[in-house]
């Protein structure tokens, strides 16, 4: 019985770089805030409020101390807000998170009607609207892409976790809209890549297992991607929710997990089916992050 | 039995435009010459030779006189090579030819690679192609366009007769190609509207009749759009040859037209058709025109 599992796992350079600014912020601070989930995985919070990064819902929350914008970014008028309440501002914005931004205020700078691709309850989207003077469209769908009206330059940014298929057929919709539509690819190619090989994974198991936080947008996807490929899909947030599942007549199991979930989640998992019998095939995967 | 047509026919402004410069040219200089067809319809073309618009094949067969830049445009190093050898110069490029030459010019100096959706043997993309310092590429097909090597930053411009679908087909497959894309929906706005009317003509009429230049490329397009339908389509150039076709058996016969076919041609298609007991159904078509 085999173990499958893509070239690259766990965290992306973002996630990673924000997990170290809120530790390296506790060396200078005691009192640390994020608002809202740092990144989106429970495990990581639960270790991180171990060590003192406190996570709140509200800026009203926080009396003095340092606050660290989160990964996806913060709305514009939150950290202007944190700043005149005298806290310390860190700021964890994932960098390509930061690009989207500045490339949406650059298309709305040049009369651009802005249109994001991706979803409108994510925090990242929330930050990029916010960064705009006007208002910016949100589409979801191909669908919704349909319902946009007629301008004369578009402009479309794309959420970093959002699917690359789902971008293409959208984008393919808003063509119709403008007699100039100018396209930024600004998915991250960390998750592109994450997502291609998920897929080459999933074409060859007969289960797949996708570990990571379920308000991950980009674990969320990988889990949508097995589904679509039509394989039984167990999406789990820690490794010990598997022993709950039916593992029995499955011969080839896939692994995969969002760019915020932590290699030793996935190391659980493996161990977990080594114990039932299931030998890792590494398919690329360097040992030693085992 | 019912004849049916869309509710615009006839030229188009940049056809009509380049005919009455022709026309115009003649009051002027009694050498007046065409480098190729001023137009693609052979009618037209006949009646220009007979009033003194000279088509020829090459520049060397103009010793003096006044060239007539048609209405898809010309390579600059033709122009140019026109004014050395004395040449008056009228320049019937359709001004929609023209924005499509010059968004080309201005995307490939602000660093763009250069993509055109098009026929490379037209003479219109390659009159576009001649004005870039660089090589511009040529997409034909959304298989051509999965071919194109990635680059950082990609601009599209499409030939203005091209058919929507295809654009929209193409650009799908060049988003995966860069970064960043920036598209020019360059496509005649004239052209669009008779694609969609000849469409909803096709669907309720049972044979169809495109009538036209078989080197338009904007009639041509029309001619495949009515097969892809799945609709039995006769392509004829001149009314007299429908008079040969198959016509018994049909209830419901939709007739259409290329931008560079004159309505003059239309009219006597309908006329054979009434002779043999069609009623003309005009669908918003003004009856002045006939």
């Amino acid at each position: 019985m085999k173990i499958l599992l893509p070239p690259e796992l766990g965290f992306c350079f973002g996630v990673k770089r924000a997990v170290e600014m809120a530790e390296e912020s506790l060396k200078k601070d005691k009192k640390v805030f994020s608002l809202g989930w740092l990144i989106h995985n429970p495990r990581v919070i639960e270790e991180l409020e171990k060590k003192g990064v406190k996570t709140v819902n509200s800026l009203s929350r926080i009396k003095e101390g340092t606050l660290i914008i989160r990964s996806h970014g913060a709305p514009l008028s939150l950290i202007e807000e944190a700043k005149k309440r005298g806290l310390k501002i860190v700021d964890a914005t994932c960098p390509y998170v930061r690009k989207v931004q500045n490339l949406a205020k650059k298309l709305e700078k040049d009369s651009y009607q802005v249109v994001i691709i991706g979803s409108p309850e994510h925090p990242e989207v929330k930050g990029v609207l916010s960064g705009l003077r006007k208002k910016g469209k949100v589409v979801t769908s191909p669908e919704e892409a349909k319902k946009i009206g007629k301008v004369k330059k578009l402009g479309v940014v794309v959420q970093t976790t959002e699917n690359l298929d789902n971008f293409l057929k959208c984008v393919k919709n808003l063509l119709a809209k403008a007699e100039e539509v100018r396209i930024f690819n600004t998915i991250c190619k960390v998750i592109q890549e994450r997502q291609k090989a998920t897929l080459r994974v999933a074409r060859e198991a007969e289960l797949m297992v996708v570990v990571g936080g379920k308000n991950s947008s980009n674990t969320r996807k990988l889990f949508e991607l097995c589904q679509k490929e039509g394989k039984k899909t167990y999406f789990i947030e820690e490794a010990q929710e598997l022993k709950k599942k039916k593992l029995k007549g499955f011969k080839k199991i896939g692994i995969t997990g969002g760019t915020s979930t932590p290699l030793s989640e996935i190391e659980k998992v493996v161990k977990i089916l080594e114990g039932r019998e299931f030998k890792c095939m590494l398919q690329g995967q360097k040992r030693k992050n085992f």
